[in-house]
């Protein structure tokens, strides 16, 4: 089904996460703080390494304490005690939890303090696109307690760091988006008229782990008569009948890198206005690749893919944005939107994702993935057809 | 495969959802909160039957507002409009996001303004197995601005309402314990001597969505010569060769509901040892079991399981409890363990965990999950066999 390749390794030589806080280290100075401390996963897991599913339970939360002028400092529940051992990650620190009423708290205040001292600042996952994983009421303890360490806003600096993607990390989104790619292939030839959109999104998943995804957190199903209302809420029991047009839009995993990219099917026919309209948002994708290359801004993206919908007669839509960053998480910063002047540059992934309206809550949404290149960039999923499939058995 | 059953139906009628809201108006009454506010998927599903995969996107936040004199108010982003009003929430504001400077912050210090107010609190989900889902930078702005709403830790409510499960809401666990079950024994009959950690995480997937799984968000494997060391950080490449046991520990889903049972495993062939060590674990899940009924404390699970467990030699284990809540969350409270005096009550949902070491760092963990009844409780996985499969080719 694919062409032969090599799947990249799991996991990262500790070079990598050597420089990862190097790199963090040197951002903290600019930003005048003494330590980082991640709580999410995904942070979590980007200076540790450590690779968990246990996130899912809301039970225990994990800190990771990234200090300007030391190794990184897990604080960890006891239970995650052997698996951190085996990152790269030598301070590791338990308690014995669950403990309700001291959960990690009085330990990690305890490694705050431990930590020396210039700016009497901590960031945390404070802002933007960012959460705290742990109990308010127990951060609101931490910096209301007497430690002398404010707590600020951490997460410009984060995202500043996780925006360019290493080699290494490219190459798991290439290998996300292949797998992906492969499974949009294999599930069409099983797809079938008359299934619901729940069947779909099974055989989409199954597709997907049978192609070598590890998880398949994220597959919408939409559909609709000539068009969807939205993109968000899906798959239901709705059946894929004469006229319909469903939407998948996925974000499936390899090592912790995502895909994210969608594909559009009609069943039984379609009608001459909303192939054309594929064709407008397949257009405005194209637009936005050819667009997509170091010094140009988010908002240019979403420009470029704007003057081809606008000629194509787009009306408004609820999506607010045509694209964004792609990484360890299905959607980081930047937004291809108007305001949003990041500049791109080499390494940083991005989601090219037009939609339109053919008529008040009938859309057509399309995504493809990118990596900008030195002078351009580099298409990263299989660039789906011009002519939108129409499964008719 | 299973028994011919009936597959219970998705979604649930708009009267379970108003009783969910009066028992929360209720609560809040003592609590002397005027407004319950939602960010977490699933509270605000809880509350409001939306259901979508979009909350993976870390981009946009959502909030509802649970009223004690009024119906639900949603405040989400433009892109969840049409979803949402297919639910049985009918007073939608939406603002467009992303909008960086104000994503929903403005709107929803509004609504929050206009909601009726006798005691000036709202509560959010701020304690214990809880996160606010949204940037604390604005959740900061929104306390420290002048609405004159003291924001305090809404979680015990939210967690008093949820640990006791409806009859509609046990069929879904039931139906995801069937869907759990049915898939260790289709797994069991692909798995391979010499199958990696990641292949048997795989097969597990594909298997459970074959047999009705809607997303399998939880599926770890851990595998060591005699036992493991860790049950939270897995599947890697290990591979599962003589004298290995492998544990998979499965949170799957079905129409939001979890199932968290797991099962061991041995290839080639099993010690004496760790064969009596398995029986051990069954024996005490037994005990756990056998104890489970209203009025017996989560606490006192912990006891019967001890017991037994005690008996066989265990030594201490990094788990930290042996059990816990079972529903919308993979986790929920209460814990078995020392010190949690909850009281079981008909309808709660919990799983049955113990764990113990052969030996340092060889641990055997087993689990099952049961409802509570009037007059004891009742299994919802199928039973593992008290003698440990063994896998030999």
């Amino acid at each position: 089904m694919s062409e032969p390749h090599i799947v990249p390794a799991r996991g990262f030589p500790t070079e990598e996460f050597e420089t990862r806080v190097a790199n963090a280290q040197r951002l903290m100075d600019s930003a005048r703080l003494d330590a980082l401390v991640l709580t999410g996963p995904q942070n979590f897991r980007y200076f540790s390494g450590f690779n968990s599913q246990f996130w899912e339970s809301p039970t225990r939360p994990f800190f990771l304490v990234v200090g300007r002028e030391h190794d990184p400092i897990a604080v960890i529940p006891e239970i995650g005690g052997p698996g951190m051992a085996t990152t790269w990650v030598s301070d590791i620190r338990t308690w014995p939890a669950p403990r309700p009423d001291d959960d990690g708290v009085t330990l990690l205040a305890d490694v705050l303090a431990s930590c020396p001292r210039r700016y009497g600042r901590a960031g945390w996952e404070m802002g933007r696109e960012s959460v705290v994983r742990m109990p308010i009421t127990d951060f609101d303890r931490l910096r209301n307690s007497n430690l002398g360490i404010e707590f600020v806003d951490g997460s410009p600096l984060i995202w500043e760091l996780r925006k360019i993607k290493s080699q290494r990390e490219v190459e798991k989104i290439r290998e996300a988006c292949r797998i992906g790619s492969d499974a949009f292939d294999l599930f069409q030839s099983r797809i079938h008229f008359g299934d619901s959109e729940i069947d779909a999104s099974r055989e989409f998943r199954i597709a997907a782990l049978e192609c070598g995804a590890d998880t398949t957190p994220f597959v919408a199903v939409c559909s609709g008569p000539g068009g969807y209302s939205q993109i968000i809420v899906g798959p239901q029991d709705a059946r894929l009948t004469d006229g319909v047009i469903m939407f998948i839009d996925t974000g499936i995993t390899y090592d912790g890198y995502f895909c994210d990219f969608d594909r559009n099917f009609a069943f039984g026919h379609i009608t001459e206005e909303a192939q054309r309209c594929h064709e407008a948002v397949w257009d405005a994708t194209e637009a936005g690749i050819a667009a997509a290359r170091p010094g140009v801004t988010a908002a240019g993206l979403w420009t470029a893919q704007a003057h081809v919908l606008d000629a194509a007669g787009a009306q408004g839509l609820n999506v607010g944005r045509s694209g964004h960053g792609l990484g360890m998480h299905l959607t980081e910063p930047p937004s291809n939107m108007p305001g949003d002047d990041t500049v791109l540059e080499p390494g940083m992934v991005m989601t090219i994702e037009p939609g339109m309206e053919l008529a008040p809550g009938k859309m057509l949404v399309h995504e493809e993935n990118i990596v900008i290149t030195e002078d351009g960039c580099e298409l990263l999923s299989r660039r789906a057809p011009r002519i939108m499939p129409v499964i008719t058995n």
